[in-house]
């Protein structure tokens, strides 16, 4: 998707609200696999390692995605939205991005 | 993508740590569009009338997306995440769904 002529650029997400939310979506087949937090330090990991770097809420720390299971996140491109507070990660998942084994945590239809 | 089968299933999302978070995703071709937050009353408006309801956080109160631009979205189907605080619509949108005019949200990208 490409950016507004009339916009300004934004190049760096906005830390100063507190958590970025971060969607997962697979590079190969466009498929949403997860969301996550990330902290100023989770995205700088995130660039500097190539691999999806998150802040857990519920633990407190960071985490590398796979960090126990093998199945990391390869990042293939970063796009950051509107107002800086959200990102959309294309990966190449290692393995299914669930810990319940699912390819994706999308896995619960409504009705 | 199917619910694994020794995992209990989720009907509703879990509203008990507060919003929610909607991942907006267009049905025709899988592009994300936006991200934005639910609560409960949100959700259950979304639920009945078809469209996309959120909550502003900034603005703290409910509204339709749309509801000045016309931009609505059609919500073909939600999926709940795997603990509950996440939500996939997959949408027809009206139009852009961006308040910039671009199809996306998602329109800077890093590097």
């Amino acid at each position: 998707v490409n950016r507004p002529a009339d916009q300004p650029a934004i190049t760096a997400p906005d830390f100063s609200h507190g958590l970025v939310t971060a969607v997962v979506q697979d590079d190969a087949d466009g498929a949403v696999l997860m969301v996550a937090h990330m902290n100023q330090e989770a995205y700088e990991l995130t660039r500097s390692t190539g691999h999806a770097w998150f802040w857990s809420r519920s633990r407190e720390r960071l985490w590398e995605k796979g960090e126990t299971s093998g199945n990391h996140l390869v990042v293939r491109s970063i796009t950051i939205d509107c107002d800086g507070d959200a990102l959309l990660l294309r990966v190449a998942p290692a393995g299914p991005a669930c810990h319940t084994g699912a390819r994706s945590c999308f896995h619960n239809p409504v009705d």
